[in-house]
């Protein structure tokens, strides 16, 4: 069954990504448009810091774009803390209707396409979010920071970091097609090695992607899987290679870029919600608007498991969203960037 | 700004409901397709008897449509566990395609907005169910079970339940609008009120419908919010007062229908996301199937709270989003319907 959604008419309008300290001395720190050196964001727990960040990468989305709230008729967005309160308590003196999306760390992809979908129905602007805090998600998931727990070598280190994006009819870069992925259960059981738990999902929804469209990964600038880590890409490749396709050098994940993993110490890369908004808001979106690429596939990959399920002994379901983002290409489009 | 979303051509195929002991004893228990009186429904916790729950519900939804599930696109679903586990794990042997939603008690609502969304753009079927677990559910918001907590007179009973709706371009209702709601912060704290936490966002968003329809509620045969309980539906009928808009005898809510609240011991009435879910697919699809009642606003409530965000003494955000179903009208809807 075909199930690729395919976009005419929706553009990415604007971009803006905020991020840690952290991300901010990594590879891509020169990218993002606000680095916070207080991990708290001035508030009082870490879960307001995370809304705090929220809100203000929302807030610097619409000052980019000089667009009111009270213009954007919805806001779709996501986090990893329980009952998503990071995403609720950043929109709730915004007075935009909101849609709230849980896909685990696929949730930038997602809401992406639910997103778009909204935006071309609605032909309105709709604002798309994700973000992740690596102390909320510590304390909710692991252990509390004061602990110091000891982190195993296949551990990733959830991105303190929130992407948005603003989608409209006209804008910098084309959002053209969105894949849903189906939840595959790879059988792992350790909550420490997610990349494991996510890579059958992230292999899933490219194979899907690759034989719905008839295409290959020579076709694309750009493949981004969202957060598979070192071992979680690894085991990809390996299973893209099982099925003959050869990933190629466009192959990519966010969670490798946004850390030096060699003198960072962040194992096997970084993870959470705002992963791969950042890196996709601070990083490829710059590239495409400049035409250095001129396509992209975005895997959003979410490993679907809570602190119970783990507990539980129980294995970790995992799902990947798709998107493909396309460079401006054609006079009209060039102009109709410019209006 | 126009908010409401219209659909031309989405249709309800199909609906199914699954309860608990307690709904199967409450005034609408005739209604529901299955009525499992073991609350673990076979199953070794109560995390896992919940995705039990929703994977018998979307198994009955597509045993009574007679379609399978390869030929259904996606299927959006949410749950109030913890990172929705509950949803994730019962689609994870389904091959579906599958979209993460939530909205707290808001989600059934959610998700036929979503679903028909994505009905419409995909042009294929496209499944939709929320659902909660009474033991699940104290677990982790409340006490254990064990412990036999008195509950506070303004305090909701979870109601073990998933609803779920089988969307398509024919079938046996319309699905003809949707409103998204903003997120309302009435500065309630008492996670044990959650009928207060939500009415001023119900209240938003019916007075946002009937401004930008025009109606008033004289133009429906029902208008039911999701689970407001007692105390929070009269509250929202003397905010709506406050507007000069008397609610008059369409107005009702799923929370205070599923129980027999005098006799059942439920303090102000049902909550979760399966008690708007089980209630318009047990009893008000019924309804609308047979014509007794030409349409409907069904007003998803949530709260958008977590333990955490109680314990940290935060105020109660609320969101309610809005869903018209119809009846079918004419000679070729009733003839498509028995296609």
């Amino acid at each position: 069954m075909k199930s690729i959604i395919k976009f005419e008419n929706v553009y990415i309008k604007e971009y803006a990504s905020c991020v840690g300290k952290k991300e901010s001395e990594g590879p891509l720190g020169s990218c993002f448009d606000l680095k916070e050196q207080d991990m708290r964001f001035g508030e009082d727990s870490w879960e307001i810091a995370e809304s705090e960040l929220s809100r203000r990468c929302i807030e610097i989305l619409l000052s980019k774009s000089n667009v009111k709230g009270e213009d954007v008729s919805l806001v779709t967005g996501g986090d990893l803390l329980n009952q998503c309160i990071a995403s609720a308590f950043a929109l709730s003196e915004s007075n935009i209707p909101y849609l709230g999306l849980y896909g685990a760390c696929s949730t930038c992809a997602e809401g992406l396409i639910v997103g778009s979908t909204m935006c071309e129905k609605m032909g309105k602007d709709v604002v798309s979010f994700a973000s992740s805090h690596f102390c909320s998600a510590e304390k909710q998931y692991r252990f509390p920071l004061e602990y110091g727990g000891q982190r195993t070598p296949t551990s990733q280190f959830t991105v303190t970091g929130c992407g948005s994006f603003l989608l409209s009819g006209n804008g910098k870069i084309k959002v053209t097609e969105g894949m849903f992925g189906r939840i595959i259960d790879g059988k792992i059981t350790d909550a420490n090695n997610m990349g494991a738990a996510m890579a059958p999902a992230a292999a899933d929804t490219l194979m899907r992607y690759f034989k719905e469209t008839s295409t290959s990964p020579d076709d694309y600038d750009v493949i981004a899987t969202g957060d598979l880590g070192v071992e979680g890409f690894e085991l990809t490749k390996h299973l893209m290679m099982s099925e003959n396709i050869v990933m190629g050098d466009a192959f990519t994940d966010c969670g490798i870029m946004i850390y030096d993993v060699e003198n960072q110490d962040t194992h096997s890369g970084g993870s959470g919600c705002g992963c791969s908004a950042v890196v996709t808001a601070g990083h490829f979106c710059r590239l495409l608007e400049k035409g250095e690429i001129k396509n992209m596939l975005l895997i959003g990959t979410g490993a679907l498991l809570s602190k119970i399920s783990a507990f539980q002994g129980r294995t970790i379901p995992a799902v990947a969203h798709l998107v493909k983002l396309e460079a401006l290409e054609s006079e009209g489009e060039l102009i109709r960037k410019l209006i």
